[in-house]
């Protein structure tokens, strides 16, 4: 192996690949990037065996071959490189890479490339597409409500549902909900309904960009999403993720609306008060204005009074003050719409576009302390 | 008390005390910031024992008072509100503050005021002035050769001396030595000879501004810093510093210079290998030319060549990277001079201004491995 390669790009394809880099030291190799070179096309990959990512870029080849580097070492040493050409030669005698640049030199020990593991391929599988700006904003709304818990290893992802018209996804670790949904424009030749690991979307969140489109290709067992020419493909959790559509009210008995960041903000500086505690706030919502108050403990309390307009009779529930930070974080309209049925009931935050976006939000009430 | 005051200048007046609030839990009421207001001013200070702050601002005061309050619980309130009029109001029978401000209200429990302790007081000592900017880049040159190892108490912390017409600032952890030496333009009734804690030299790095000048009093036990309104107390380090005027030498029999800016990047890349294992590097200056290199370990090999004007025989030697990196990355000028006598004795990197400051910076070679 024998190319020419710019500092910056390739520092950039090593940010991308290193996300699937393995964290623990069980097999060394994991721990490392394949690289490829055939003609002037360099492939960079990376896996932990839950998740692979792999990225394809041009370079001036001279020799084709293949070799693993430890990727933290590599991606420094890159980093540290002024930005001008790199030079890079195999010795394929002991499996080290030789990296020149200007006045540098260095020599890195690396892995046979053949113990490197092939990424899973996806099979006679379901696939359509999405823009990327849309998949990502549906991840950072549904990403917040997965669990962290083992044991319950679906919830710990976010169902993925794919019907003709439509892209659903829906996350929860039983305290909360996210569930949003968007027109689908490519047709689905069949149903999907899978599960997505919630490391798998913390990385999809980081890879996607603004622009262009998502591929989605889906089998039994994995998915893969090519996007940017980045191909990222990911184990699926098995399981059956539980009846949502039970869960989320039909109706309401009270409808409110607040301004998005005074809202943020007061909930934010009774979560102060309130963390010293179990972080429950009181929300009590009366025609004009809605009061939120921690409960008054050892450390102090705090009450904030926001504005609001309402329909319907008073509420007054009691809910975790981090839940509800996470919707306020994440929410991007000015307004937030907030539903709710009595103080045993889920509070419900709903938002609509017209292109048809839906989100639906819940948090479950805690029981009054008292 | 009861007193109003503007949301930025409280939470500015609370990010200056914190930095002395105690770490550690063993007595509570030091992980608080004590409040007390007189007539219009309000004077916040702070004490782990080892170091005080004391700062003070005029506000809108009604009636006075003290309290002793958890320091990162206001912190954060004040931090969260907007840059509105605070309202505080002390409810003394149960230590109780309250802070209102628009739709805000919150009540915070503290601690009996009585109960904290005094800062020293500095007595019939002697007493100096620097410019601010001048003591901000002396601790910084000095900071980094300061010793971790608490059995040596005296290297934790700076060397301190005051002349009739010269401020000197000495550090070590016996591997490396930072010397640096200021002309003093007021006169300085006594010879002052001390040792500052290495804490106290963070802290100071972080609070002084480029603008102003430093009153500095001392007396044998305590050390007082004046500047910006604030007031530091810092307790001296008992003990002998070590006799660096034999460590320094006075001749040499090589002298070269180089770009610091090209010198650094190639520090740092070689100590990307040379720190997976002892981060040991070589420098061979020859003419025009120095060499870099790591020793040839497992995982791979770096040699970095930078360009040089020298004079004198050629000259080899085994450093600490981190070391070297630590100088480089605290000097400000674009060239640095480096000496040498040989692979047994010390790098000496120097540097004088016309304003009469010299700064001496050595690092103790390491045998060769082989």
């Amino acid at each position: 192996m024998k190319f020419s390669i710019n500092q910056k790009n390739l520092y950039n394809a090593l940010n991308i690949v290193r996300r699937a880099v393995a964290k623990n030291q069980t097999l060394p190799i994991l721990t490392g990037i394949f690289l490829n070179l055939k003609n002037n096309t360099l492939t960079l990959k990376s896996t932990d065996l839950e998740l692979g990512i792999e990225y394809k870029l041009q370079v001036e080849g001279q020799i084709d071959g293949s070799i693993v580097l430890p990727a933290t070492q590599f991606s420094n040493i890159i980093r540290e490189l002024p930005n001008e050409t790199i030079n890079i030669e195999l010795n394929k005698d002991k499996w080290q890479l030789q990296i020149k640049c200007i006045n540098s030199l260095f020599k890195i020990n690396g892995y046979d490339p053949d113990e490197f593991p092939n990424l899973p391929q996806v099979e006679e599988s379901a696939n359509f597409k999405l823009p990327s700006s849309k998949f990502k904003e549906m991840i950072k709304k549904v990403r917040i409500s997965t669990s962290k818990d083992e044991t319950q290893p679906a919830l710990t992802g976010a169902l993925f549902e794919v019907e003709s018209e439509k892209v659903k996804m829906v996350s929860t670790n039983t305290y909360r909900l996210s569930y949003i949904e968007a027109p689908l424009k490519t047709s689905v030749n069949e149903k999907i309904a899978v599960i997505l690991p919630g490391s798998t979307l913390q990385e999809l969140n980081n890879l996607l960009e603004d622009e262009g489109t998502v591929e989605i290709e889906v089998d039994n067992n994995y998915v893969r999403f090519n996007f940017a020419g980045i191909e990222v493909i990911s184990r699926l959790i098995e399981g059956k993720f539980p009846n949502y559509e039970l869960v989320i009210p039909d109706e309401s008995n009270s409808k409110f609306s607040a301004d998005l960041s005074q809202l943020h903000g007061s909930v934010k500086r009774a979560s102060l008060i309130a963390k010293l505690d179990a972080n429950i706030i009181t929300l009590s919502a009366d025609q004009e204005l809605m009061e939120i108050n921690s409960t008054e403990g050892s450390s102090g309390y705090a009450h904030e009074e926001v504005k609001i307009e309402m329909e319907g009779p008073e509420q007054k529930i009691n809910i975790d003050a981090g839940y509800f930070i996470d919707v306020l974080k994440v929410l991007d309209s000015e307004e937030i719409n907030i539903e709710m049925i009595g103080p045993l009931n889920p509070l419900v935050v709903k938002s609509k576009t017209e292109a048809g976006d839906k989100f639906i939000y819940l948090i479950m009430p805690v029981r009054s302390q008292s």
